[in-house]
């Protein structure tokens, strides 16, 4: 738990102040001989995040171009620390005081703990911050099997709830709509909601849910590593989400036991599978599917501020990117882990 | 994030399997001078989870005294690791097959991940386990402002929703009853429903809810080690956790921003504080009160396993002092965390 | 680097004062599935080291024998955090005032650091905590692979120093003579002078040479966790260490460099390899053997306390076992971490 | 222990190959409000470093112009990640076979290890990875008190000794001469055989003493973190170094107790100090002096590629700042260690 890095085996430690000169991540702990190209394994991954994709983003302009210093040698991982840097480059400051709090932001909280902040604007507290962690999140991919699939969407954004998904659901088909939510009815109400709602300063929660796919058994280090403990902590460290649940918690808490716990006792093959279990038993996943709710709070910037238009009025489909990032960091720190445990006859 | 070790600054290391000799703790990074008394400070939280409390409990009969063997001296901790131990006395072995997998249960992924596991009961992956984050949370405890209160409580279990919640709720309130719920005709209920699942090998899930309050401001470390990132964390490694949420998050998602956000901007005394942020912005307290919501699953044993008695038909009630334990050990982590953060002149 | 655990993937935390309850060890992130019998695996080291051994040793009656608390089942390891317990049974306290300061002690600057200490004996600082390093080298030596040869042995104590030292050295061999000095002239020698050091409270230093012959090819993390540099760290924090050289530094500091690197260039065998480089390059093992020169101070207990007969004149000879503990404990440690490096097809 | 991370509380991390496109280092845990201006405080260091500054160092050209991209605002750390990045400019890649292997090189280990490398130059193993290790110390010596005097000095190279030293010793007096031998007669010595060195390609090794001035007391965490272990790996870690001495170590390993233990016992202002210490007792710093050898062996590069100039002959003049830096690291990550040691009524 260091305040800038992200993981133990495979860590992720991020720099960068919005207004400053970059932003950037160095990822350590890679294994060698991984193929990886900016182009094809990075680039795309900061475009689903960056600033004015849509007209229910902010209209920040900023091109994210991915900048590599180390650590990537003949297209191939070197083992070593792999630096990335993107530049910013439309980083007008607003004209603040120090003293200047926003209600909801983290100014004031930031200011009594620091004494000294870069108030020209959000500085780390910035949703810009999320951007190395898509960095991070990329290179972490390239090191889970390739039938593993992490998927994330909106499931929800203000009242307006995803009721139809499809089962084998993809990246590809989450993205054909700007607010990602693969319910296409819905996706449409959500986004006239939030025209309005940029027109008006208002702002809007909502849920992304994640879906992990084929992820490898045996990941999740108990007691205190447990594979769901490190998604929470990996989706509660995203500036506004304020929940967490691993498949539908609410239900799980008024359920009967008799009623949840259906699988089958003994010692066949499925044996001891709970289908309740949303794929992690005693906090190590089982090869089932997992599916976390990560539920976000209203965007912090209302009234004049979010008017101007360099602010998201919901920050959730931008967000869908960064929540697939974390996990991918959670699951390659895992399978790194994974490799430490057991007996190997020297 | 190793798997037995706990905080960065205060680090708990957890041992012991359910069967066998002992459970113990090693509380490292306890500074030296501060006041410790084994009976005062320690016994009293293991006796509030200690099996056999009351009849909607497991039977499994354990005195769980502490032994401290290191790091207090005279009455004060020396700055150097403290160890303390519990025996177990009464592990009376299952006669399973190592092969037997229960279902909901750690065993079969445990079986898998490290292909050798004691089968005698659940060994780490017991709920047993949590005392030893008792006896950690006791020490870090001792770390917080006296002014500081840590204090959960049954806010749910099953259908039954506790209603009426005093205020300045205290512990030794919440302690009036066996439920650990604080509205007493919910709790009534809930012990009547409970008393019923034993006696039909039903069991139930339910949630926590953790009030913090005068929490020193300062405390969480962005962008990683938000106090939100780090609550999370400790609560969803706690055994049947299935969801974490920071005040009411699901009301949060489908709310209105200009409803939600409703704090003064500028530079007044209160300027810049959200009433909806649960006590944290930015990652970082401050100084409100904070919520958690902290979700559980139903017991996995059910049928007739759960009806010899040995296992609790909700394990609510007894995770209240865990809950509250995890809670002591982040924040004292992060108080320690929060003396690096500002320049002291030399 | 934390106070009181040593090692990143095999993690030893220590605990215990030297007249405190006990001494003990927790290690975590041993592999399951590694035979582990405390008789024939741990309790010889520990008797390696005991004091009592002979006339050149401390009179203090220590049995040390190990109790095991957790992580070992069936004759092999969990997985889990394994507790390692021995208790003090002779802890004579000194009748010493908290402010009598002895010079070369860690009496006046543990006071000054921590303001509070066990102040009955060494505490922490007392040469008995390092039995709790033998017991994490112990558990380490389980993990190399069955050809790696760790010996130590006196090379020197006082103006003594061996001469003749057979190639193929054993740890039995070693053990023949109470000064653990395998060259028996010089042992005898040794021998008379520290008994009569005993007699008169004098005391001497020396120096232990290590050898690792057949060490896994591949060890140390550069650029900061080189294999030497790990070794360094190991042998300089045990208590009376203030020095270290890999090879024969002295001589490497004056030699010429053709005459230094006499490898072969190229793409062979064994090209690249330098004979000079005491089985290490760019930080990393490479097959070859490595000599390791341990130099220790003498002894800071002189005068009457020495007379009295409960230190050791030289700690030299029952530093040996502890030297060799360190030494598992980086190679096991690295060795984890080599598993790490490089891409495994997933 | 982390490949590329140095330091605990105070984290330098480190990136770039030598023939990549830069170097960099990112420093994370430095307290906020620390006055830091690049052109006072950090780049004199590296210019200190930097190739090419006499005819006795390597005539690869680099200008080693260090910016800043995070963590400084208004003159002032932000108490967040520092990034700065020096670009390489004059990497002319050798013409190399992956699989051609210098002695005494990390070439073969490397490859052997990572099974992929930057084979252009010596990648991460290069000496140009130390000039991160320079900012990194710059950054730190702005932690520690204006009173603490850390200075290093060439005290030897090749078979000529340093044998007069002023008593009150500054880096300005030491880098008057291009050895960095601050007794002039010995350091003319030293010149002429270098330049003889270069032309005949040969090389020489050598002996950099550190001295470390009214050093804050109370620095070290014993018993794995004293403050000579964390020393010793700080300069162990460096390419060349094969020794570390604490004092002078030989000497100790020869002295009888009584003559080396001199201090005074008891309760007065001195009282349990030991001048033969060498500033640290028990593993923590008493505020004497302290002395650390550091010893390099011969530079591995010699015959003809040592001829075509762009090698040193001899590292340690210009590693000289490398261990003032790695001096820095340790005393700055103690020093904030030790904000923790101690209990502070809440």
């Amino acid at each position: 738990m260091f305040a800038n890095t992200f993981g133990t085996y495979l860590r992720l430690t991020t720099f960068g102040e919005s207004h400053g000169p970059a932003m950037g991540a160095v990822i350590d702990g890679m294994p060698a001989g991984v193929d990886f190209d900016l182009a094809t394994h990075l680039q795309p991954h900061l475009d689903r995040r960056r600033p004015g994709q849509s007209n229910i983003t902010t209209a920040r302009s900023e091109a994210d171009r991915a900048e590599l210093l180390s650590g990537v040698f003949d297209g191939k991982t070197l083992g070593t620390p792999i630096c990335v840097v993107v530049h910013n480059t439309d980083q007008r400051s607003r004209d603040y005081d120090p003293n200047y709090f926003r209600p909801g932001h983290a100014d004031r909280t930031w200011q009594e703990k620091f004494g000294h902040r870069d108030h020209r604007g959000g500085g780390r507290a910035s949703g810009r911050e999320t951007l190395c962690r898509v960095i991070g999140g990329a290179f972490a991919a390239r090191l889970l099997p390739s039938q593993t699939r992490v998927v994330a969407f909106t499931h929800q954004i203000g009242q307006h709830i995803a009721q139809s998904i499809p089962e084998d659901l993809t990246s590809e088909f989450v993205d054909q709509h700007p607010t990602r939510c693969p319910d296409l009815n819905v996706a449409d109400r959500i986004s006239r909601e939030l025209v309005e709602c940029k027109a008006q300063g208002d702002s809007r929660g909502g849920v992304i849910e994640l879906r992990i796919d084929r992820c490898p058994i045996g990941l999740g280090e108990p007691v205190f590593a447990k594979l769901k403990a490190r998604l929470a902590d990996a989706m509660m460290g995203i500036g506004a989400v304020v929940g967490v649940s691993l498949g539908d918690a609410p239900a799980a808490a008024s359920a009967r036991g008799v009623d949840f716990h259906t699988g089958i006792p003994g010692d066949g093959p499925a044996a001891g599978i709970s289908p309740a279990a949303s794929g992690i038993q005693g906090g190590i996943s089982n090869g089932q599917r997992i599916t976390l709710r990560v539920v976000f709070k209203p965007a912090s910037t209302i009234g004049s501020m979010a008017r101007e238009g360099r602010h998201d009025p919901c920050i959730v489909p931008r967000a869908v990117p960064v929540v697939e990032a974390m996990a991918n960091l959670v699951l390659a720190d895992l399978l790194l882990a994974s490799r430490l445990n057991q007996h190997l006859i020297p």
